[in-house]
């Protein structure tokens, strides 16, 4: 199976950033094997030819931190300073079922998909139910089951030790997807069950999803316990290391930095989330300038509302610029970069996708240009960075298949999708308005 | 002319906040005559009915900042630090012409029917040829010529003085359009100009609006030169009164606050555009909590890129809950009602709009849930501000008449406005080609 795309606008996201204005690229199977100016196309056969006319084509979005079972919690108690006790703890423990999971999982997949994210990390329970869901939509994972305490889909402490164990080796060799196991926060998890997790990573060489420096009360309680910052205590636990993914890290002291650059952990920034909660700015320049790789994440429904990365694009570049009191901080392309090749770094999968490149896996965005907001167009970055919006998203491509043509999805019918979920989600409802009373 | 508009779910914004789950409203001709629960409604004739199913009804957005001439410099070096006397200022004297300022108009005030926006503060150059534009897209607008030594529309210093001679009688009972005045900044105009311009807004009672308390340098010079504020200079000219319309004032100290209030002054409040050139966030906090009137604006396209309230009211929502360190400050309620009656009130016409009262006139829009980040909705504010974007506008009324139906003007055609507008573009991308050489 071989797919042409013409007359496009590329953005390759490459080392040099290469572009061309009007370019084509050609898809065979599950990779990109072509990739030029329209003035070289030369003669060939293809089993389908797209005019992207117009469009732009940038590599997949990568969202590299979110929690997809978390679709039922949209828009209950965004403001309210006790949220997370009020709502989110017990309603999970009431409510969260793995088939609610499942079918939120699917509606998350396929807003994913239909915003242009291709690739996104996970940490959530019923993680091997989202891992079908996944499989069914045909989109690119990683999966994070949650090792917490207590959890809404195991009645062991720290559960999700087990139920990894049938998890992992069922989809370590999957196409798309890559299992993976998450502490939930060092705070929320003993010493011992910090260790067996990383050591579960070690073993299967899987990625370790934790929240890292978020909260305020986390910073004070390692100071207060231990003399030092949470970062600090899990390198001195011995569990920091390439294959860790830290969300958040907003509290990282320049020490901290260091100790992330060392250790090679990777940093998924959440602005949206991060700032709508009132908790502050995670600095990412100094850790784009120590050579961390760095990745930008939503964050869950409940806590950023949105699972696309135009909003968290705007929102970076308005809060770093305002923060570092510079105009020029955080150019358009770079931001660009953050949401493509840096979660692709940020996953340890840059040899497999983040750019437009000969051999990547087809993972493709068609960005159209005829919405009001799309004109003119000086600088492409700028575009997508400071007019586009999620509903600007044409065409989605992952390894090589086409999951969303012309803002439609191909393999799933939404409507169906939310009736689904909505079914699902009557018990949660009635709990909802109880606790609102 | 009647028009129900029935099983809708209606956020009135008066001011108690009324809401109906499932309400009806009815137009006759240009205003609200009935607005109830869909068990309320009676039997009647009605020339026009549209069942809303399924969306969210809310007066009209009202942008009380920007400048409509201004689509021509999109995306031009937006995060180049010189980019106003670099692009901006050459390019407006070399290629503005009265044709180019009505075809962005034109192209702008689209983009803002289509965003929900049905009222607008401008304040550019060639005013005239702008509302002439208005006046065939059918918005409601305060159009304010520009007041600087100088201008693209004037040989003249101070030409706007001699312009608004013929544009203001012309427009004076316009059903909506507003003529109106602006000099650019205190600190890019005389004194005597500025006196000037108060003593034409206090003849023909119009507004007067104003950049100001935006700048570092401004601050500085204002201490420097009077030991005073911009603020307490212009209040000591004589020429702050209700019907000033103050830009940014992003640096407003607790007594120009206090004097604000005292005089009157309205708000434009613009985020997105303040924190995307790094200038800071303003204290509308302590603005509001002081009784002044506050609106939301997106500063120019070059400025703010978009021209929609939906990226503001996130914007505002993130930025002031982490500058305060409450997530639960800014309610997404409050904050709706800063994009309608907030800005109603800014400009002086919150009797006859910012909400859905008997009345009222009926500028009106209709926000779609079906599209995929609109589910689950427990609470419609926080929809509004967390998730929703630009493209859920689903239909837009104002004073009556549909100018958006289904998500597509009904009295323009796009394609036609931005080729117009494109074509009108020819001598504007030379000169901005020369430039980046
Ligand atoms: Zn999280
Ligand atoms: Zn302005």
């Amino acid at each position: 199976m071989k797919t042409l795309i013409k007359n496009v606008r590329i953005l390759t996201m490459d080392a040099s950033f290469t572009c061309y204005e009007l370019g084509y690229l050609v898809i065979k199977d599950d990779t990109f094997i072509d990739i030029g100016a329209m003035t070289d196309l030369g003669a060939d056969h293809y089993d389908h030819i797209i005019d992207g006319k117009g469009a732009i084509a940038l590599p997949g979005m990568i969202n590299v931190h979110t929690h997809i079972g978390m679709i039922p919690f949209r828009s209950l108690g965004d403001d309210t300073p006790d949220r997370l006790t009020r709502f989110l703890f017990p309603l999970e423990n009431a409510c969260m079922t793995e088939q609610l999971a499942y079918q939120s999982g699917k509606y998350a997949i396929a807003e994913m998909q239909l915003a242009g994210i291709t690739t996104f990390c996970d940490m959530y329970y019923f993680e091997e139910a989202l891992a079908q869901a996944t499989d069914e939509m045909g989109s690119r994972a990683i999966l994070a089951e949650t090792v917490l305490e207590t959890s809404p889909d195991t009645d062991y402490p720290y559960g999700g030790l087990k139920i990894v164990e049938g998890f992992i080796p069922k989809y370590l060799n999957h196409s798309l997807i890559t299992p993976a196991i998450a502490p939930h926060a060092p705070y929320t998890n003993t010493e011992e069950s910090l260790s067996q997790v990383a050591a579960l990573s070690s073993r299967y060489n899987i990625p370790l999803s934790i929240h890292l420096s978020e909260m305020t009360f986390e910073m004070d309680k390692y100071q207060n316990e231990y003399g030092k910052t949470p970062i600090a205590y899990l390198a001195d636990l011995g569990i920091l290391n390439s294959r860790v993914l830290a969300a958040h890290c907003i509290f990282a002291t320049p020490t901290d930095i260091q100790i992330l650059k060392k250790k090679d952990v990777a940093v998924a920034h959440c602005i949206g989330a991060n700032t709508k909660s009132a908790k502050g700015i995670a600095p990412i320049q100094a850790m784009l300038d120590a050579g961390i790789r760095v990745g930008l994440g939503t964050d869950g429904p409940s806590s950023g509302n949105t699972l696309d990365l135009f909003t968290q694009m705007r929102m970076l570049a308005n809060f770093h610029k305002t923060h570092l009191k510079n105009r020029a901080a955080f150019p358009a392309r770079d931001i660009v970069r953050l949401a493509t090749m840096g979660g692709a770094e940020a996953l340890g999968m840059s040899d497999q996708i983040g750019s437009i490149e000969f051999g990547k896996k087809a993972d493709l965005i068609l960005i159209e240009t005829e919405s009001v907001n799309m004109f003119p167009i000086f600088d492409p970055y700028a575009v997508l960075v400071y007019s586009a919006h999620v509903g600007n998203v044409q065409d989605v491509f992952i390894n090589g298949e086409q999951v969303v043509a012309n803002k439609t999805l191909t393999q799933a019918n939404l409507g169906e999708l939310r009736a689904s979920l909505d079914t699902e989600m009557i018990d949660f409802r009635k709990e909802v308005a109880a606790r609102k009373e």
